[in-house]
């Protein structure tokens, strides 16, 4: 099926373009997010992870900055001109995300928070929506008309991973999945090799896996020191490691006639 | 683990009471709500399911009737004095659904809407927090401290069946997580046989086995005429199957030193 | 649906009786078969486990003691006038097994092994077939066939616990698929507590529900001394607690009019 | 890791090689199989699937040619000069499967089949262990154990996909754990996208991922017909798509440094 061309201030997703939206797990401070964003924007990541809000299954485990970050990402997105994308957890955090977030992230854990999906439909902005730990593709697909019906089709659909009784990756990164959203859906779909295989020496082979089996965008996770991260760790690419993924994927997409 | 009691207006969860917290799937009008509420009680049900909003994976099916039945509900609870359990799916809908509901269910679809959680952990009033479609055990008894540590402590844990690679029955019921929290949490567990199994026909067997794994109560779907019911046809009891299954639980329940 | 009654030498599998059926999950030597299969006929059970062959998914984990323990099982069969089920798995077996079993069990790594199955349809011995890790119901069904078609109707299933994503439990316990089996297929239900769960703690509650549940029987492991045993160490239950879930079945079985 | 090469007559698995090992999914009759085999060999497949008997969950379905097949297929062999894969099921089979096959191949349902496994391990044919329905990648490492230390080391992994809760596809394709095997162990992984995904159109995207994730070749089903297939029909490629996917892996094994 014909995937829709999404336009998003001055990039756009459609059919030539590849695009890689890296960034932290989470903004644990104005230094490490300046320095990431810089970093993931100069390699060729068109859009820039800013993460307000962290999910965390333990409510003691560090929960992310949340508003403490508006301000100097709101600065350091004028200073570097980027674009950002940020997950939102709560129909009243729209109010001033939206000042500072060019496209609403929904993560694993709200795919069937439905009354979130139809706030988020009332928008113009782009909603990248994960899918949940356990969503059937159709349950997936299904989740979208909750944003289209009212009013917004700028949808992106992210693949990251299912839970099975596999243990030895974090998730199981469903790639038929995206090799069959792109024959029965509309939309765009990304993959984040990152939630989906927990383990950053994973990341690269399953990223250009995933450019051939037809996904149109990689969401990846970036650190300047891994093993300092204050959440996933295990999963994101240090810069050296970061940058020699886009030096793999360059050839592979113009095979595919795709660029960043 | 010794099991803390909840007191709950005039019933109280505690060891030597059994709940049966039955009624339709959703409200769907005034004289099926009336019928079968005045039904479930005079059975032995110690609260009747009062579903406002039905989350459906289709967009297109019937929703539930939303604030409409407010009124009629209202009326009937203090006609019949019941009390009753609400899915609740927005923080927003607290303000008017607070005065209908005597106690909050969180479905499976939102255990993992912690900004949900944590609004209702501000709330005296008690939360039925039902297990996600496959929220590991450990996840489900962490998502509780969303509520806990915002001030509320009176949470029931519901397991309504998980998601498996099994088509016969529509979830895999996990009484292994009942017997498994009976030992490591404090929380009243509770089980949905209906959603569990997705069959009438199982509803009484699974019941009884419920009772055996170490479950404080039941959440069973009741409908005046299944076959006609606009959600969950096949799973929901006919009233002459309610009353067998209560009938059969007796016994069982007494031989456990307990009684609805 | 009926479920045909089997007999076992002065056995009989049907409506009214329960069985037991219980012992090391492997022989380890003499001494402790004898002590085991002495003390679990004693509290009641009506067939000890004699395991010769222990499959073990690591080649350097104990294998079981294989042939070297048939002289002193068929001593000990005798002097105890037991009966005994043991695991087959391979069809070159059935020679030596045939004197010193009365049972052939096969296990849930080798549910899928047609092969063995159609041999042991030639036979008359009954069958347990235990289901595998993760088999659909309908496909365990079928997988009868391939024993019945032989000629061999003696067919007991046996539900052991499926893999699912969950990791508190080894294995989930399906009871829906007992309570399915007992509706939709002839053959008698047995249920594997101990595989199902894999906590010792956790086999009194299940073996209690799965008698609600419609089961016919249980599998149980028993050790004189669990923390040594060579295998599934964790699951194992001792003599007292043996002795105690006996006495806590009786009256639950009377009131399904049942006894051992 | 490095893979440790494995040679077959005149092939050879290696770093610089890609294998695309092709057929029907079963013998159908000596014109299916001559058509069929001598198209894929003219593609460039250097293995032809020759599947003798085939396994069903249904007893009643087409199980095969079983040894009527054996002669035909020896001529065919000869003939064409071409190598061939079997699937074997039972240790009984091998002294004449031995003659007419040049690796044995241990389906899904056999992995855990250790008695087979063993006795492939005494002889010195290579074999291809595809992963169980629902094994853990530890497991089937481990598995490999039971052929490795009998004495035969030629033992090629194939991911087959697993049993998850998606419906959509067949089964889940995890090429996480080919990525993950090419890192932790030493034995060559193949990957069979038509039983992964269950649905011919994902064959070409799949196979094109599973190259990137590092596969050192395909397992595909092809049949002259597919609508007249006796088993698999809605997976296995015609000769023009098979035709189609081995012009579009070309460029992409060069961009690898592989080639056929």
């Amino acid at each position: 099926m014909d995937t829709k061309n999404i336009k998003i201030e001055n990039i756009e997703i459609n059919s030539s373009r590849f695009h890689i939206w890296a960034g932290p797990c989470a903004i644990e401070n104005e230094k490490q997010f300046l320095k990431t964003a810089e970093f993931v924007k100069k390699q060729g990541a068109s859009v820039v992870r800013a993460g307000f809000f962290k999910l965390r299954t333990s409510f003691d485990t560090f929960q992310g900055l949340g508003e403490k970050a508006l301000s100097f990402v709101q600065k350091i997105k004028k200073q570097l001109q980027i674009l950002t994308v940020s997950e939102i957890t709560d129909p009243r955090q729209i109010k001033y995300l939206d000042s500072v977030t060019d496209i609403f992230q929904v993560g694993t854990r709200n795919m069937y928070n439905y009354e979130l999906l139809k706030e988020l439909g009332i928008y113009s902005k782009p909603v990248l929506l994960k899918r949940a730990f356990c969503a059937k593709i159709k349950e997936w697909m299904k989740a979208t008309d909750y944003i289209l019906k009212n009013g917004n089709d700028k949808i992106i659909l992210c693949e990251r991973g299912i839970r099975t009784f596999e243990t030895s990756t974090r998730n199981t990164l469903d790639l038929n999945a995206v090799a069959f959203l792109k024959k029965e859906s509309p939309f765009p779909v990304f993959v984040d090799p990152s939630h989906g295989t927990g383990l950053a020496q994973l990341v690269s082979p399953m990223s250009q896996a995933a450019v051939c089996a037809g996904a149109d965008g990689l969401l990846i996770e970036v650190h300047p020191n891994p093993i300092e991260a204050l959440s996933d760790k295990e999963q994101a690419l240090n810069f050296s490691d970061f940058k020699e993924l886009i030096l793999k994927l360059q050839p592979l997409l113009k095979l595919y006639n795709k660029s960043l």
